[in-house]
């Protein structure tokens, strides 16, 4: 199916090439043409993009749609009292129906409402360190949203009751990118090392050597707490960003989640390397985590993507609170008000977005794929525009999406999902989110 | 007319007090009776609030509605040149229309944008410090938004084209208040002394005998910024909370608006004196002002509202990006993941913003002014939900909130504005800012 959107009244390849009244062609899921007043190919689908802005499509480059059943819970605490008291248990639960019940349904049911959720507001790729099942996978092709699965790989620090053998690990990895990896499809597989302290060395040197064998990205959390940088020190004698270096671990693939607690010689080590760095602003506020020096990463060249981190600790996988917050955060913390523009968060959400997840996605030009958002301009608190980019990123909200297309299929139409029944999926889903959250407060490692 | 709202899921009389399965009566402009299985009286409208949380209206207890004219403008400055650059060419403009031209367009069209998306998003009455003028009251009666207008009062510092005569503005005051300022109505006057820098000890001192004479509010910018601390030290040996109480400009009519930059005894000057302070927590970070010390006021006893400011700092008049700003912002500032709840932001969103303004409103309680938010917690962004005042907290977002009702009538009802044509008016409203903006940049101050 083709698709041709009309006379849209602003349309931005990216933050510095906006045209006005524009159309756009999709052909084969990808972007086929982009100009004014093109032909409109017969036996095309029109949609009429008039009073809106047409925008490369978000991408949350990092989340945990787990922790979706969590919503509004595990609050008031830090990072690693905030995996104990309320996390662990819930991740048990899990386990425990996953592997022992061999139920997957949870797993369909969170990213159902993480996927719902994110194509209502126009974002149309996650990258989701999740627990891992396939079921998740099926939630994503149904809803129609994107998806890079980074399979979290952890064997350290964990309680007991978390741990599974490395073999097992290392063989389920190996079996979903067989089975689900496809960069023409829907569904990516990335290696998730959870983070370096969650990892011994053997794992992460796997993890190195299974990325580079297998073309991989690699999606890990660095330097989020400064306690993680004062254990890395004391144990290893570096710090979590060097310690991935001296393994080979950064690189153009490698995504590096966080990076609040860094100094110059790792920002300089991650540029050396080509990684990307994933800001989480609203996460590491809730959590009292601290700033990360984004402009500074940005100066030193490093491609800095944005993501939501999970609804634990933000508690919406809503890109446009985040760039928001991610400016506000820069500005307050740098004490200069001109730390980051609405149009280097504009790229952090779309271009470096596409990097972290080794798409060819994130701007609109030809040959790309066709990952669109189509906003509706016409709210009150959209008017006057005088400058697009600054309306979108300071003023849009995800409810002024009207019409989501992801690999070239409208997801959403009219701020109608086209894919599923909406309203029936979210009511199974709650019902199920309700389930495994009275059986977490039940279990043994509850704790608030 | 009477209106009885039926079986809310959940109905919060407060951030404490949450019922389920609830109704509440409104009679007279005011709630009547909140209880389970109440009777409907004959020949009420009935609401039905099942899957619905029904909550106090919001309150935005600081903006300037004329800002609604630049939104997403005036970016990357702090507050001195960003007043200077764009804020006062606008001011300039207006008061040239206004005062010269007798063309008071302008001002009925920024209010009503600004009325629109606030009673879109719950919003019932906001504290309005504006380039003062008869048409902003004639939007909002039109709208249906309670707005108390906080004349402004200036005197000293701004550029000569912008000052008015103290006698006029003196005048003007009390003309206002003679004939706009009603308890029993949608509008109330207060007065606006800009802030200490921006007025003389006489213009001082005039309001705090004219607000004692009148009975009104005083509303005014305290200690935004570092500098203007350090100037009040070197002119007047005081800093600015402590100024404005040897004057006895502080009392429990005052709000006192930002407050970022107050030290311990100035914290103890405004909670003996039972004043209010109101937090902008996303205007603070934006103009990079800095974090103010939220926790250590709540602590003390001062009661802080919550308000988003003017459009040129924000750039929206959204309360629930405002309490999660106002969350996220104390907790990183203080390194605490628990320096806010909740439940704290909940109240400096209603309560507290009913004691800034004046207001017997912000619970749902018998007698209470009929001033009533109702949002739909069916998106798949709000579900589940374990915590009702988490949900809305950190999940629920403006365009959740399905009806509104401000002084016992139904303003939006099923997302439908009902007192006015919305989509016209926001297209004149669009133009009139247009036109404004323009001729602001093509002034001899405009500075950008």
């Amino acid at each position: 199916m083709n698709l041709f959107i009309q006379h849209a009244a602003y349309l931005l390849r990216d933050a510095d090439r906006v045209e006005r009244d524009c159309d756009l062609l999709v052909q084969n899921q990808r972007i086929a043409a982009v100009g004014h007043d093109l032909a409109v190919p017969p036996g095309t689908e029109v949609i009429d993009a008039q009073g809106c802005a047409v925008i490369p499509g978000l991408i949350n480059a990092h989340t945990h749609l787990y922790q979706n059943f969590l919503k509004g819970m595990a609050d008031g605490l830090p990072l690693v009292p905030w995996c104990e008291a309320t996390l662990f248990p819930m991740v048990g639960v899990i386990h425990h129906l996953y592997r022992v019940e061999q139920d997957e349904r949870a797993g369909y049911y969170w990213s159902l409402l993480g996927a719902l959720e994110m194509i209502r507001g126009g974002t149309t790729c996650c990258m989701d360190m999740d627990i891992s099942m396939e079921s998740i996978f099926r939630a994503w092709q149904d809803v129609g949203l994107r998806g890079v699965a980074a399979i979290t790989l952890s064997n350290h620090w964990l309680p007991p009751e978390l741990l599974i053998p490395d073999a097992i690990l290392k063989a389920e990895a190996l079996d979903y990118t067989a089975r689900w990896h496809n960069p023409d499809g829907l569904v990516r597989i990335a290696l998730g090392p959870s983070t370096p302290f969650l990892c011994d060395e053997a794992l992460l040197t796997w993890t190195r050597d299974t990325a580079r064998a297998y073309d991989l990205a690699v999606h890990i959390h660095v330097a989020e707490t400064a306690g993680e940088v004062t254990e890395s020190l004391e144990e290893k004698g570096l710090r979590p960003a060097q310690y991935l270096d001296r393994l080979g671990l950064l690189g153009p693939r490698v995504s590096a989640v966080h990076c609040v607690h860094i100094v110059e010689e790792e920002t300089a080590a991650l540029a050396a390397s080509g990684a990307t760095v994933v800001h989480c602003p609203k996460s590491n506020m809730k959590l009292a985590d601290g700033a990360a020096p984004v402009p500074a990463l940005m100066q030193a060249g490093v491609p800095v993507a944005l993501g939501t981190d999970g609804c634990a600790s933000n508690d919406l996988l809503d890109m446009w609170e985040e760039m928001r917050a991610a400016v506000l955060l820069a500005r307050v913390s740098a004490g200069d008000a001109a730390a980051l523009s609405a149009a280097d968060v504009f790229r952090m959400a779309t271009e470096h977005g596409a990097r972290a997840c080794g798409l060819d996605a994130g701007t609109l030009d030809v040959g790309r794929l066709a990952d669109i958002a189509i906003v509706d301009l016409s709210g009150p608190h959209l008017r006057p525009v005088h400058d697009i980019v600054k309306t979108l990123v300071y003023c849009a909200r995800a409810a002024d999406v009207r019409d989501t297309i992801i690999n070239g299929r409208v997801v959403m139409r009219e701020r109608e999902v086209t894919t599923v029944d909406e309203a029936a999926l979210v009511k199974e889903a709650d019902a199920v989110g309700q389930e495994l959250y009275t059986r977490a407060q039940q279990s043994a490692m509850w704790r608030v």
